[in-house]
């Protein structure tokens, strides 16, 4: 994967210069908030899927590094009115931008982002990247909501979960891929098939995370462990536990989590996972996601943008951060 | 007035049509607190603008009810993110929708609308259009965040705060009127009168608005008296007094807003208000906007549309609530 981020790093230079130049507002606290955010060390997986899917078939249009830069604008603003939203103390190893700069500013900092990426694509004068790009920002926000929904649901199902996840995380990463299928004046066999690689990538990355938040230590994912039960989240681990635990032990686990002394006794629902598989079985619910991912690259012909993006699925459930 | 809103009615209906139609999410959650919030009594001014401004062209696109519903979205957007970061009890007279559904679905119900509307706006399929909507929504939160930067603020100059509110507020009203002006097929210079129009007719709101919170009670606003300066927001009366009191009477103030005992003392600041005139000036400033707006408005032929725009900005600084 190392090598991938080295190959590709002229484009996404560009990107990076786009995301600077669009930093511009007469206000500085919003480029401050903005700025602080995006210049914390973000892996830019989105701009990189982007690149690559532009550069897999024929880069007609060199604005593609400006399309780099609106889904990473996109997933930031969301990043800045989640960490608000749930009170979050770090991001990324270090003080959300919440803490620094106040609830307040980081709202409307998110909202700034939001819509200077949809000026940004509005300049493209392209139709269909602005239906792929105002679609997709709408089901973001419903897989938000529909998140918040199930707070605390103990009778989420996996099912529900799956599409929860599609709509919050893995809708802008197929967006990435189709937008690099679009920008390169791909067929729209090659765009959907871009755009469904993007969705199951995005499905297995969103597991991983969800999986991480059970095994990561602080250090490394820059946020304590078991956020998500903390804050109510029921993910994948947790709905394959309580499905398989005995009435008594989700009794006690239910107890524990709306007591809100999650903080000390996580590690016996950490325990309850491992003895029931539901970690493994997250896992490989992810890795079957990947599976399915790379299938649907066999619909292009060899390259070594094609292994790239096979390496990047890999990446979405090998990486340990 | 009350006629101009029933010459409209027709056109009205339609656009709560498709403000109704559009609150079609899977996810109940945020069709409950959109739905509760747009059926709460607002007054649809955008929307009237849009209409009005449309039909003194020929409308030769009937979807110009979907662009009436597009700008109450918009503005219903920023009402649901501001009540949030303002901590509001109420609303339009009744309990705020962050109070009923939580701040957390309220901030998503607001990325919806502002989301749902860019999806509208994209089916148009007018590239003009999305360049005044994208333009538009990112001023609205420059303005917003530039409002957040001059909190306490005594030395916030009147021609700030002038630019603070056409970017937070005149803006839509500007975009509302100069959209009228595309979807029926006006010249670019008719299009940019509406968008002047617009503008000034926002300012002298806003200045209204800001006016108000000195003097209507309760029961009319539906908000507690000098909300403002509780937040620390400074505006025109204020702004007028800070310049033409004492030294003595400017600190006195200062001390008594940062004590946060506003609650108790507001009326010994109207009383400074009333002795150095600054609601006075407010009122002349507004009216002064209200005069610039409808001086563009004779670019137009005489007919009972333009006359119906000289009414809703006559309205904008005689209402008293």
């Amino acid at each position: 994967m190392d090598n991938v981020w080295l190959n590709y790093k002229e484009a996404l230079d560009g990107v990076e210069r786009e995301i600077d130049r669009g930093l511009d507002s007469e206000v500085r606290l919003i480029n401050e908030t903005t700025r602080y955010i995006l210049m914390s060390g973000g892996k830019r997986l989105r701009p990189l899927l982007l690149i690559i899917s532009a550069q897999m078939g024929n880069v007609v249009d060199q604005r593609y590094l400006l399309l780099g830069c609106v889904v990473e604008y996109i997933h930031t603003a969301t990043l800045l009115h989640d960490d608000v939203l749930d009170h979050a103390k770090n991001r990324r190893g270090r003080l959300a931008a919440r803490n620094l700069y106040g609830n307040h500013a980081s709202i409307l900092a998110g909202d700034f982002l939001y819509t200077r990426a949809i000026r940004h694509i509005v300049t493209l004068e392209n139709v269909e990247m602005n239906y792929v790009l105002s679609l997709t920002c709408n089901k973001m926000t419903e897989g938000e909501a529909w998140q918040l929904a199930h707070t605390m649901d103990f009778n989420l199902t996996e099912e529900r979960y799956l599409k929860i996840i599609e709509y919050k995380t893995a809708s802008l990463l197929s967006a990435a891929c189709k937008l690099g299928g679009i920008v390169s004046g791909g067929s729209s066999e090659e765009t959907e098939t871009l755009s469904r690689f993007g969705r199951y990538l995005g499905i297995a990355f969103q597991i991983q995370d969800d999986t991480l938040d059970y095994l990561a230590d602080y250090k490394r994912l820059g946020k304590p462990l078991g956020q998500d039960i903390k804050e109510g989240k029921i993910t994948l681990p947790l709905i394959h536990l309580i499905a398989h635990c005995t009435e008594q032990e989700k009794e006690e686990m239910l107890h524990l989590i709306q007591s809100s002394k999650a903080k000390k006794d996580i590690t016996s629902i950490i325990a309850l996972m491992e003895k029931y598989g539901s970690i493994s079985y997250a896992k490989k619910v992810a890795s079957d996601f990947v599976t399915k991912a790379q299938q649907e690259l066999n619909f292009f012909k060899n390259s070594t943008h094609r292994e790239a993006l096979r390496a990047v699925a890999n990446y979405a459930i090998s990486r340990d951060y």
